[in-house]
C-alpha cells in the first residue's frame, strides 16, 4: 500500500490540434494518479499563451468557461502532488514566464539534484525567484544562455541541469520534450492525426485514442515547430535507468513503460514473488487498488484461488472529516472494509505492492484478524525500501522507514502482527520488469539498495 | 454496467451514543454508494433538533465545523440521489418538521405507490406540502393521527402506505425505525456499546464497528427511547420481497444481506452464469467495478483464468467535463481503459452485471476489439431487465430499456458487438440469492418478470 | 444611528411583463436596506412556479444564470434580516408551498402578533411547519379555509391573522397584495406598461421606472389575475397607523410614503428639533448616513452651518473581521472617521436619528473630542425608544434601551460623554409626520409610548 | 462623478508592532477606495514571510484564518485596481521574490514610464518575468545591483527607475519606504506606540488611531531595520508635483494631503466655482458621494440652499447584474436615484467633480429632468479632462474624453442636456490646492494642460 509514497508530477503536451487544451485536459485526468494537488494547462495560438492553474484535481480546477478560454492548437499540463508546507498556487505548475524572446512555459516531472547550486549561481548573478520549485531554475537558464533562440538554448541548457526530469517547455510558437540523461521518469510519444502528443504515461495516450509512437531516449530532446521537428541528444546514448518503483506502484495498470504493460509486470512481480515465497494457504486477497495485478499473479503461480477479501471505499477523499480521537480506531476501517465469508476460518495471502512505515500493513492485518482470518501471510512485491529518493518522489525520512525500524523479516512480521512477511528479492523485481541482470543499473533501484544513478550534492 | 440504473436512498440512524453525529456521518459515508446528490443529518440532545443538508457527497456536505453543532446522542442521517429537475435543496433529506407535539425528521429509503391518492387526499383535508418528495406525507399523517402520542401515531400510520420503505423517524427524544411490508429495501439492525444503530446495509455498521445485531423484518416496527425498546407490527409477517438488484448491483459487496454476503451471492451468480452460458475463451474479464466478483466466479467455475483486462479511472465524476462534439468518441475511453497485453489475440468472456440502455455494452465491446480482442462473448449476471421499478430505483423508460427494443439473445448480441450474449436465467438468480424456488415471490424480481409485490395505483 | 434597531424586511411583486423576474431583481436591490440576510424571488409562468432563494445580499444569491431561469410574466421577491440563530435558508422567503389547488408563494413583511396561537391550534389540526417564520400560518389558513378557491379564501383568511403585515401571496394564475388593518407596513403600487408593481417601497418603483399608482389601503386587498383586478376589504377603514420609525430611520431617504417624502420629513423633523433644542455651536454634523437629512434640517433651522464631520467607510459589510481584543478600541474608528480641519476648536451639534443601546453614541462623542471638537450637543430626531416592538423591528429588550437605563435627559447626555443631549418631542414628531395631532394614534408611536394599535397576546 | 477614472492602488506597511498583519488589514480597508480589484498582504518575523494575496476585497480575501497565519511584526499590504484583460491573481500585490540575499517583497502604487525600456534591458540581460506590471522591474533592479547588501542596493536603483511611485519594499528584517523625485503620488508617515507605519493616505493611520508624523518628500528615501531608521535622497529635492486629482476625487475626503484636509479643498473649490460660474438658482444638489463637499461648497459661497436631491444605492457593487437590452434604460436610475420633492420646479445647480466621457453625466441630467426639475446648471470642481495620464490612473483614450469631443462649453451644455455647463479654471483648481501660482508645475495637472513633469517615453 504506497499511498505513502508518492509520485509528484504527471506532464502532458499536445502540438498541433485545434482542440489542444480539451486533450491536454483529458491527457491530465489520466495521469491524475500522478498528482492531485493542483494541475494546470497553457495553451498557445501561435502569438500569445492562455493559461489557468488551481489547487485540486483537474476535474475541480477547470470547468468548461475556463477551458474554451485556452485556446490554440499547442498545449502543455502538469498535475502536481507537494508536501505539506509548499502547497501554493504559485508552485503549480506549468510554470509561466517572460523573457528576451516573449514567452516561456514549463512542465516539469521529476527533481533536479543540482538546484540547490545552481539557483545560489543564478541568485548570485541577479536572478529572482518567485516560486520555491527546481523548476523556475530551468528557465532562468534557457533565459540567460548564450545561445540566441530558444531552439538553440533550451537544448543547450539541458546539460546544466541534473537529476530527474521529464520536461515539457513551450514557447508561442514551439514546444521542446526532453528527458534526463538516465531515463529516471516515463516519458512517451504519440501521435493523433497530425499532432504530436507527449505523456508521462501511455495511458494518456489511449485516453485521447492517440498512438503510441515511441518512448522519449535518456538524454534526448525533440523541438517541434511549424516547420517540422527536430530531435538531439544533449547526453550520449546510456542505458535507461527507470524509477522501478514506476513499474511497482506509481504508474496506472494500464500503462505500457518500455515496451511492457505495467499490469503484466505486476502481475509477474506476484508471480516470482509466490516463487521466492510460497506458502500454504486457502485465500490470495490484495490490498486494494495497486496490488490487485500482483495478488492475481501470486494466486495463479501458487493455485490458491484469488478472493476480494478487501474493498476499498471510492469515496475516501481531500475533504474526508478524520475521526476525531474517541472514534480514532475508526480510521482503516472507513477506508478499507473487509468481506468476512472470503476470510473466516481462512490462511490468508495477503498481498501489498510496498511496506513503507509499516503502520497501515499493522492496521489491515489487524482488520484480517477481526474478520476471522485464523492466519495472516504478508508478502511484497517489491523488495525493502530503505534509502530516500533524490529524483521526485515524496517519502518519508529514513528513520521513519519500516526496513530501517527492524533488523530480520521475523522481527518484521512480528511488528506488523503476521504470521510470515517476505518481500520480493531485487533479482525478482529486476527480472519482472525485464532487464539483464548482469546490468542492474539499468533500472533505478536506489531506495531498494543506496546505488544512485547520479551525483548527489549536498543541500 | 447498471450505473444506468440508480437506487436512490440510504438511511442511518444511532441512538444513545455520545458522537452520534460524527457516527452518522461515518456510516453515511459508508452508504454513499446509494445516493450521492445529497446528505443531510439531524442530531437530537433530546431538547432540540439540530440539522444540517447540502447538495453533494457527505464530504463536501459536511466540515469538522457543521458536525460539531450536531449535538446530541441521537441522529439520523440520509444520502440521495433524485431524477434531474427535482434536485432541489429542499427535497434533500433528512426533512426536518414541527407539529403538535415538537419536531418530526424523516429519513425514508423508497418509494410509496400511493402518494399520489394520499397527497390528495392530505391536500383536501388542508396539508400544505414544501417538497416534492412522496416522504413529506408520511410526516403529515402523524400530525393528523387520531392517536395521540408519536408513540402510538408513528406505527399506526404505517398502514396508510404502501410500496417500499426503510424508515426512520425521529422526534427530540425518540426513534422509531420500520420497514415495509414486503421488505422491498434492505434496513439491518446493529449495537455498539449501548447505542442501538440502524443501517440501509451492514457495510455501515462495519464502518463503525458496530456489531450486526439482526435485519428488520418486513411489517415490523420499532420505537426506542429513553425507556426502552418496543417493537410491533403494522402487518402480519409475509415473505420477504427484497429487492433482487440489491444483490446484483445497488448493495455494497462487503454488505450481509438476510445473513449472505453480497460478494459470495455476486460469486455465485457468475458460476451460475458459467454453467447456464459457458463459452470457449481465453481470459474472463470484469466491466470494473461492480461485476468483478460475478467474473472472478465466472473463472472459478469455467477454469478460465480471471484477468484485469479493463480498468476504471477512479477520478471520474460529477465536476468531470463530458467531451464536446469533436472528441465524443472518447467518451467511454476517458472512464474506462483496457490493458492490451491481457486482451490482444484473445477470446475474451466479458462479464457485467446487467444491461438496461445497452449503448455503454456496445462502447465496452469496441473498446476490447480495439484493444486486440479476437472474441467477445458477452456475459450478464442476472436476467434481461424489462420492466420498470416503481420501489424507487432511477431506471430509463420500458421504450428505452435494451431488452425491449430487440427480441432474441443473438440480435441482441450484434446490437452490442458482441459474438455471442447470454443473461443469466431467474431460476438463477433466485437460486443463488437463495431462495426456496418454490415461493419465487419473496424476492422482488418484478423489473425481470413484470410480477410486482404490490398494488399498483394509477399516476 | 439606528443600526441597532432593524427592519425586517422588503416585499416586491410584478404581475403582467415580460420581464418580471428581472424587474423584481432591481425593486429587491432597491428594498436592500430593508433586510441583507436572504433574498428570494418565485416567478409563474401561469403554469408552474421556478424558484430561488439564496443567504446574503441580492447581488450575491442571484446570477444572470438564476435569473434567466426564473421565467414567467409574474413573480414576487423579498429580503428579510432575521435575528440570530434563527438564520436558516429554510426561513428564506418568498415561501413556497403545494396545496390543493396547486402552488402558493408568501412574501410576507411584518409580525403576526397572534402567530403562536394560530400555531397552535394549526398544530392541533394536524399541521406540521417547516419553518420557523410565523409566514407559514398564512399558508396553511389559505389551504384549510372553507372557501373553496384562491380568490376566495386568501382575502378570507385574514381575518384570522393580527399585527403587521404587508402581504404578497401567488399561485400559478394569481397574486393577492393585502395590507393589515393598521397599516403598520408601507406598501405601494404602480405601474409600467400593462404592469402592476407592488413595493415595500416607491424607491423600489422608481429604481424600474415604474409610475406610482396609489398606496394600499389598511385593510384592503387586491386581487389580480388574466381576468384584472378586483379589491376587496377583510376590515373596515381604519386610520393609517404606520410605523412612525419608517420615516426616522427605515424608509430610503428617496421614497414617498403616504404622499410625502422621506427625506423632506427627516428634514423637517431636524428642522423641529432646532426649534425645540436649540444651541449655540458652529457646526452642525450628521452621523452619516441616514441622519443627513435631519442634520441639513437643524442646520437650515438655526442657521448654523452644515458640515460633513464624519465620514462612513463603506466598505464594511458583513464579512469585515472585527479586531480583536487587543485592537478593540478602533472598532468604531474602522467604521466612521472624522475630519479634523472640520472639528478642531470647535461647538458640534451632532445630529443622529435615535439612541438605541447608546454605546455606540458614546464612541462617536468620544470620535468628536479626540477630532479637537470643543463641545458636542447631541441632538436626536426622534423620541425617547422605551418600549419594545411587536411589529417586525428587532430591537434590544426594554432592559439594554438606553432611555430606560437613565432617568433623565441630564444623565443621559452625562453618559454619552456629551455636553448636552436633546430628544425630539412625540408632538414635534407627529407633527413632522404630518398628522393631525387630535388623533395620534395614526401613526403607530409605540416604541416611544408604548401605546400599541393592536392587542397583544402572550407568547 | 469621477468613477470613470480609477486610482490604481493603495499602499500601506507597518514596522515593529506585534499585531503589523492586522494594523495592515485596517490599513487597506481605510485604502480600499484606491483599489477594489486585488489585495494582499506580506507579513515578516525577521525570519520568514509569510504571506496572502485574492482577488476582490479586502474582507473577501483575509479570514480570520489566513490573517492569523500573517504572523510577524512587520508587514506590507497593497490593494489593486487593473484594467480588464490584466485582471491576473499573478498581478497582485505585494509581489514576492527570493533573491540572492533572502526574501523581497514590492508594493507600488504608481506607475514606471520607463518600465518598457527597462523591462527589454533586464530581458536581454537574461532576466524573466512572471507577471505583468511594472513593479516585478523594481525587483530585478535590487536583485542585479552591483550594491553588495539590500540597504545599499534598494536606494540605489531607484535613480533607474522613472515615473510615479509610492513603493514599499520589504526584505525578512528590513523596511524601505521611498517616493518618486516628482512626488507624483502621495505617501504618508505616522507612528503608533514604537510601531513606524507608511500609508498611501493618513485616513489610514487614522483608522488605526497611528499619529500622522510627516508626508514622505519627493525623491526621498527611508530605511528602517531593528537598529533604527536611516533616511537619504535618490534625487535632489524638488518642488511636489503631487497629482491634484487626489485632491479631486482620488482621496477620501477624510485624508490630510500636504497638510490640508481633502475635504476642506473640495469644499474651497467648490466655493472658487461659485465665484467664477455664478449662477441663478434655488437649490445646489451633488453627485454623491465624491461631489457632496464641493456642492457645500458651492452653497456657502453662492448662498443658495445645498439640498440632499440624488440618492445613492449603497449596494451596486461587482456582482450586480447589469439591466439587459429590454432594460437597459434603467442603468442610471438603479445606482442614483432623485427625491423629487427637493428638485420638481426648481431651478438646480448640479456640481460634479468632473466630466470625463460625459455620458453619465447626461444621463443625471436626464434623471433631474424627469424628477421635476425647471433647469439644470451644471457646475464641475475641476478642469477639463484633455490628455492621457501616464502616472498609474486609468483613463479612457484621448479620443473618448468628452472635453476632446466638443469644441466649446456651450457645446458642451447642450451635449448632456443642461441649460448651462462650466468647469472650474486651472487658476481656480491651484489656488484652492494652496500652491504659488508662479510655480505651476508643483502640482502635476498633465491631464487638464497637457505639461507632464517627467520625460515621456515611448511604448
Amino acid at each position: 500500500m504506497s499511498s505513502e509514497m508518492k509520485e509528484k508530477c504527471g506532464v502532458f503536451g499536445v502540438f498541433n490540434h485545434p482542440k489542444a487544451a480539451d486533450l491536454t485536459y483529458y491527457g491530465l485526468h489520466a495521469l491524475q494518479h500522478r498528482g492531485q494537488e493542483s494541475a494546470g494547462i497553457v495553451a498557445s495560438d501561435g502569438k500569445a499563451f492562455r493559461h489557468h492553474r488551481g489547487m485540486g484535481l483537474v476535474t475541480q480546477v477547470f470547468s468548461r468557461d475556463t477551458l474554451d478560454k485556452l485556446v490554440g492548437n499547442m498545449a502543455i499540463g502538469h498535475v502536481r502532488y507537494s508536501t505539506s508546507g509548499q502547497s501554493l498556487l504559485e508552485n503549480a505548475q506549468p510554470l509561466v514566464f517572460k523573457y528576451s524572446e516573449g514567452g516561456l512555459a514549463v512542465a516539469h516531472n521529476g527533481n533536479l539534484v543540482n538546484a540547490r547550486v545552481e539557483r545560489d549561481v543564478l541568485q548570485q548573478q541577479g536572478s529572482i525567484f518567485q516560486t520555491t520549485t527546481d523548476t523556475e531554475i530551468i528557465a532562468h537558464l534557457i533565459a540567460r544562455s548564450s545561445k540566441k533562440h530558444f531552439d538553440k538554448a533550451a537544448p543547450d541548457i539541458l546539460n546544466r541541469i541534473d537529476g530527474s526530469f521529464a520536461l515539457l517547455i513551450m514557447t508561442e510558437k514551439q514546444m521542446l520534450i526532453a528527458l534526463d540523461r538516465h531515463g529516471l521518469r516515463p516519458l512517451s510519444l504519440g501521435r493523433i492525426g497530425d499532432a504530436i502528443v507527449a505523456a508521462s504515461e501511455t495511458c494518456a495516450l489511449n485516453a485521447i485514442d492517440a498512438t503510441f509512437w515511441r518512448d522519449v531516449e535518456p538524454g534526448e530532446w525533440l523541438l517541434i515547430d511549424e516547420h517540422g521537428m527536430k530531435t538531439g541528444r544533449f547526453a550520449p546514448k546510456s542505458e535507461k535507468s527507470l524509477c522501478s518503483f514506476e513499474f511497482v506502484y506509481f504508474a496506472r495498470a494500464d500503462s505500457i513503460i518500455h515496451g511492457r504493460s505495467v499490469l503484466t509486470i505486476r502481475k509477474e512481480l506476484g508471480q516470482i514473488l509466490a516463487k521466492e515465497h510460497p506458502v500454504q494457504a486457502d485465500v490470495v486477497v490484495a490490498v486494494p487498488d495497486s496490488s490487485i495485478p500482483a495478488a492475481i499473479g501470486y494466486a495463479q503461480e501458487s493455485g490458491i484461488p484469488y478472493e476480494v477479501g478487501l474493498i476499498k471505499n471510492p469515496y475516501v477523499g481531500r475533504s474526508f472529516i478524520e475521526p476525531t480521537q474517541e472514534l480514532r480506531e475508526l480510521a482503516v476501517r472507513l477506508k478499507l472494509s473487509t468481506v468476512e465469508e472470503i476470510l473466516t476460518g481462512k490462511n490468508v495471502v495477503l498481498v501489498d505492492d510496498s511496506i513503507v512505515r509499516g503502520t497501515t500493513s499493522k492496521r489491515i492485518v489487524q482488520l484480517l484478524r477481526q474478520a476471522g482470518a485464523k492466519e495472516v501471510h504478508v508478502r511484497i512485491s517489491s523488495p525493502m525500501v530503505k534509502n530516500p529518493c533524490f529524483y521526485g518522489v515524496d517519502m518519508p525520512t529514513k528513520e521513519e522507514l519500516f526496513a530501517n525500524r527492524h533488523e530480520k523479516e521475523h522481527e518484521m512480521g512480528k511488528a506488523i502482527g503476521a504470521d510470515s512477511l517476505a518481500f520480493l528479492s531485487t533479482e525478482g523485481l529486476l527480472k519482472a520488469v525485464d532487464v539483464n541482470l548482469a546490468e542492474t543499473s539499468n533500472r533505478c533501484i536506489a531506495c531498494f539498495s543506496g546505488a544512485y544513478p547520479t551525483k548527489l550534492y549536498l543541500n
